[in-house]
């Protein structure tokens, strides 16, 4: 017979053990912060009528999503995002829904696009949003859990800039540009980390912004909040120095916080605080970005409801965590294998593999008599600490001998011991 | 605008937070089960080539799996099991895997089916499997991990009916029945636990089976094992019968188990043992099967992979604990909600919040000054088991109101004690 090349899609991928012990370790710790904070977990579904996708962005969004026609004609896409799913959720259900509703979400999604380096066509986003409440307490909260989020996956040099949608939006009025030209001029500001102050400075002159030096200017972080905070004193800063006073009232160390009043997040889907984590120690961009946004249900339903949330970008921290080498201690699941002496000793084995399962020890047996080095290359190469060897001997004297892998250091002592030794 | 109905397909489900808390509360348990044995998770993808999907089955599998061409006209097709997937990333991997190689895999997969009750075009599936090695310890370990499975998740009155293939087949040999005959009548008995033993012999007489009743007769399961075991001695029965010595060093109540010679699984897949896991207490037919196979990745590579291997039926285990009523005590994550008193309390409320997140307690502030009854009905909707308020009176004394809300029971401690009081 023919064989089929066992290939997968560009953009898409295998995750072998190590890669799996990795991103569980780093999904638990990310749902746990999420639940401690009172969030509960949602699923939406993988094959979605396509108008329940698309809706948002129609025909542009056509190419960008995986959408098919299926067997019985009906008109599928995949999600590209969590948040059009969660609306949808929302829209269906929020009458049963408690509100303010706190909701994470963390599944894949999908992308038709070209894959490149950084831009795949299947990962996995994490999201958390709450809405129902207009409170600035939600914007603070949703700040102290970034700080928790990243603190606890061991990143250092990361810092939450933050902005107000409000407050731009008066500083460009105060430039005299017209409303039907601030989105153009807030995504023009948008590209300042990519290509720089002058740059951005240019592109704002072509398209006839005057004084776009002092705007830019304005905009720009000080050395420190409070310098920011007295350059745009003279705008209605109300609204940011709420959220700053809650922050602090969260513990969280000013040091994460940036005001920076060029933050501009290209979608005009935000409405007031908006935010992005980006990190200092490796260029990856932005690792978490979000904020307060009106109307999510607009696409479905009357009902009005104002939430603020953001999405963290579970593959970009992956690797991020990887070059900060954060991840290479993390083991897979045995700790322990049973090694096979003989044939003759299989009951043995089994019996001290059923005692250290019996005890909660992650560990497995050796399915084979083969050679004790195969068995402890086996046992190297699934990186498992401890073997244990009972032989002839040992059975003799009900004991085993407990071999630590590292250090190759062996110690034979009675099985009544093994589980509080291994433990 | 015209609004979007907010729907989902049908066979497809939203998963709300208290669906969402029983269903991760399932997993965890399934996926702890797993680790212990020294099981490691891998992953594969949602969107794969058709023909890395479709192979198996040729034109039958394009009308039950979701496939489409896509911008670039790749065929795509979405994995209606895990074996599958499972079978093409060992194909690929193989030369870097540890082997015997032992992995679990919790996914979902899709089914192009015309959804009915049971029937769901979108669901989980959770597999277990070991390949690299032919030896019988491996089928007791797969049989050991069933019975911790269901035991932990509360399974009480349920049944591994244990088969082996090679027995069936000698039995079916000594009927005289031709090898390609062999394939249907295994088939037909398989449909004894729908149709029942009389439907069976007619059909077999049907299809031209002399002496089908003696055959029923001959495979019908005895009252206890060793009856089995004795009424067809005279036939190879040493794979079960070692199997079942290697269960009994595993520690597995022979009350688990049943060897049932009559057991088919339909698939000519399964080449030793076979299991499949019933349950007494509710007709939701198999909750968990599997058995040995040969030649795992046969569709796409020369290497001979033999294995064993269950899926279990991880929406069927959900109805099945919701059906006992075991689900029922599952609540939501936050354990308290600190009130809102009124504006003026909102640095003491922040203060306490942050102090019971500090301490690892799962909970959350109320985010408005609500009157309290409106605040206590939040917590009541989201199953809150305590709430905290914080007045005037108390924050002058430097004091903490926790009410717990099942009983109604009320209390005014020290702020000092409230952390400890709570855990």
């Amino acid at each position: 017979m023919e064989k089929i090349e066992p290939k997968i899609l560009k953009g898409t991928r295998d995750f072998l053990p190590e890669d799996m012990a990795k991103r569980l370790l780093i999904m638990g710790k990310i749902r746990r912060i999420f639940e401690r904070f009172g969030y509960d977990a949602i699923e939406t579904p993988v094959i979605c009528p396509a108008e329940t996708i698309l809706g948002k962005y129609g025909g542009e969004g056509e190419k960008l999503t995986y959408n098919f026609r299926d067997a019985g004609d009906r008109w599928i896409a995949l999600p590209f995002d969590l948040t059009v799913p969660f609306a949808r959720l929302v829209a269906a259900n929020w009458r049963d829904l408690p509100m303010p509703f706190k909701r994470y979400q963390i599944q894949r999604v999908w992308r038709a696009e070209k894959p490149q380096k950084g831009r795949l066509r299947e990962f996995y986003q994490c999201d958390i949003d709450i809405i129902g409440t207009k409170s600035l307490i939600a914007e603070a909260e949703i700040a102290k859990i970034m700080v928790e989020v990243f603190k606890e996956l061991g990143f250092i040099n990361f810092i939450i800039k933050v902005n107000s949608r409000r407050l731009l939006n008066e500083i460009l009025d105060s430039y005299k540009i017209p409303k039907e030209q601030s989105l153009e001029v807030i995504r023009t500001i948008d590209k300042l980390d990519k290509v720089g102050e002058q740059a951005v400075i240019e592109m704002l002159e072509e398209i006839g912004i005057k004084k776009a030096k002092d705007l830019m200017k304005l905009l720009k972080p000080e050395k420190d909040n409070k310098s920011t905070f007295r350059k745009v004193s003279k705008f209605n800063i109300k609204e940011i120095d709420t959220f700053f006073k809650y922050c602090e009232k969260f513990d969280i160390p000013e040091k994460y916080l940036q005001f920076d009043p060029s933050l501009a997040r290209g979608l005009d889907y935000y409405t007031g605080i908006s935010y992005e984590v980006v990190s200092n120690d490796f260029n990856f961009g932005t690792l978490c970005a979000g904020g307060r946004y009106d109307n999510l249900c607009g696409l479905f339903c009357n009902e009005d409801f104002s939430g603020v949330g953001v999405a963290f970008g579970f593959e970009r921290i992956v690797l991020a965590l990887q070059e900060m080498n954060e991840l290479e201690n993390v083991g897979l699941n045995s700790q322990v294998l049973v090694t096979l002496f003989d044939k003759k000793s299989i009951n043995d084995s089994l019996s001290i593999y059923s005692e250290l399962i019996e005890a909660g020890i992650n560990s497995e047996v050796y399915f084979e008599s083969d050679k004790l080095a195969k068995q402890f290359k086996y046992a190297n190469k699934k990186q498992i600490p401890y073997v244990i060897v009972c032989g002839p001997d040992e059975a003799k004297n009900d004991e085993v001998t407990i071999k630590e892998m590292k250090t190759g250091k062996q110690e034979t002592i009675h099985r009544d011991q093994m589980v509080s030794h291994l433990k």
